[in-house]
């Protein structure tokens, strides 16, 4: 966490402090909570939600309940973590194993629960009424926008506006809800607020948009998860959409993806077929594309914001996601 | 639903503005997350803690918030059951297939999430800070306890004492908390709302104990789910716990539920012995005089509460509850 931030001045030590307010919310008697949640939180994550609320903060008054909010966000985002390796079956989080293989679903799906009602808890007492809410409202929409995204699995004519739509629900929103309370709570005026809020909204379009392609494209030693873990679970993303339209335009292939998908499902050793017809059609530049329109975006907005070290960090930390490589 | 409260004056017809608030609350653009909670509020469900919160109004001034917070309790309890079959792998809920047997286990643990982020919502809309971090609370003590029972599996020598520490957390405190909801929100006096909070404690551990003993010797048909469903899952409650301790003092029998105990594991088989044993054992008994105890103290308090129509209401509750077939 502190290497990846070590140029953002401020943010490492920032981060500290809302890693130790997560240790402490999330500490129970139980010596199982403790010690599966004590692994969640030892340091491999970036903590960017958190970071982002952290910078946005810096265009009002940061205050000390920006670090116990930032804490909630990130409690927020490992509770859906564990819930999804859960339903995954996902072996791995992070190169350790996943909270279910330690400690069986049963129990992660309880400390999924008990992230989330600490996370709440911290809401209801550090946040305004209607960041609270906000955040309840994001919570379902995330759920939504994942029970929407299971029904689709293995759906190959998936469009790219439901792709978006999903992935803003799933992802983006979160981002932006980071830098709406950051800003919100430093009473940062409204017009400020919504322009960060768009950002975090761009950011977070980008970094799903290149989550993606590293399932499809990624060193697996520095994603720590295996390639294909989406496509196995018959996740249709990006790289996958990209691909099909162009062969669909294209058609001069013996393989073919959609032969293979003509099939009913595909089995694992397909997935590898698919992967390498994907890394071999200009999918995965497309998708990649698709990232650096939102992140242009993300920074003609970043660039209309007042002058400083909040509006640097936010540029840099933008392009920095762009190559991210993890 | 009806029938269960219709000699509760007013009641009925509070409950149904409930069940109106829920099915607004949950739901949802997305079919399935509509379907799925549609099915679980469809009148099957006795809504005890939504009652006890609305008689518990009745001791201040109901207000239209109380509907909302009742709504509010039921859509978390759901949203516990949800994840409590999903990981009992429970196939049946009150006589319907459980969420995750209609909709997978994927979505069923989305859906729980779903409800709990719900559930919060209505809170920081409609309740006090301090009632929102109530609510966190007891969903993170539910969870503990949750958890701390999953380890506590199959343990044989499993203590009184833990087990009604156990009772307490996952189930009274729920109770306890409705009451408290109901007292506090009407602006009922400091003590007025503690003395409530105390019935509901009671309420709710002679209903858990109760809930354990229909376990053993309830008829299948009215419970609407199979004898030793805990059992099987290796859960030790109260009338296995009299049965063991009995058992130990008097050592006559040759089949003895240590003898079946002392092995790793039991299977299913051994279950069917299990209830034998308990059944033809003081266990049963010893378990209902706990029951009565609880019972007992709930009605003194009771009975020290200001007389009226909502102290006739909370009496006739909680000789119901113990006498209770489901």
């Amino acid at each position: 966490m502190t290497s990846y931030w070590q140029d953002f001045p401020g943010i490492p030590e920032a981060l500290e402090r809302v890693s130790g307010i997560i240790r402490e919310t999330s500490a129970s008697d139980n010596p199982i909570i403790s010690q599966g949640l004590a692994g969640l939180f030892d340091g491999q994550g970036k903590l960017l939600r958190p970071g982002l609320l952290l910078i946005t903060a810096g265009f009002g008054k940061l205050q000390d309940k920006h670090y116990t909010l930032a804490a909630c966000l990130e409690m927020l985002h490992m509770a859906t973590l564990i819930h999804d390796d859960v339903i995954d079956e996902s072996p791995t989080r992070r190169g350790q194993p996943a909270v279910h293989a330690r400690y069986g679903n049963r129990n992660a799906v309880l400390m999924g629960d008990y992230l989330l009602s600490r996370c709440f808890l911290l809401a209801s007492e550090y946040t305004s009424a209607d960041n609270a809410v906000a955040l309840a409202r994001v919570i379902s929409t995330i759920c939504g926008m994942e029970i929407e995204q299971n029904s689709d699995r293995f759906r190959t004519n998936l469009s790219l506006r439901r792709y978006f739509r999903k992935i803003m629900g799933k992802s983006a929103m979160l981002f932006s809800l980071a830098c709406h309370v950051g800003a919100s709570e430093a009473k940062a005026s409204r017009a400020l607020t919504a322009q960060l809020r768009r950002v975090g909204y761009n950011i977070g379009m980008a970094f799903q948009i290149i989550d993606d392609i590293l399932d499809y494209a990624g060193n697996p030693a520095a994603v720590r998860k295996p390639l294909g873990n989406d496509l196995k679970e018959g996740l249709i993303t990006l790289p996958l959409i990209c691909a099909l339209r162009q062969e669909d335009a294209s058609q001069n292939s013996a393989v073919t993806l959609r032969g293979i998908f003509s099939a009913d499902h595909f089995s694992a050793e397909d997935s590898g077929t698919v992967i390498g017809l994907v890394r071999n059609s200009g999918g995965l530049k497309a998708a990649r594309a698709y990232a650096e329109k939102y992140t242009a975006r993300a920074i003609r907005e970043i660039l209309a914001l007042p002058a400083g070290n909040p509006r640097d960090m936010l540029e840099r930390l933008t392009r920095r996601l762009l190559v991210r490589e993890a």
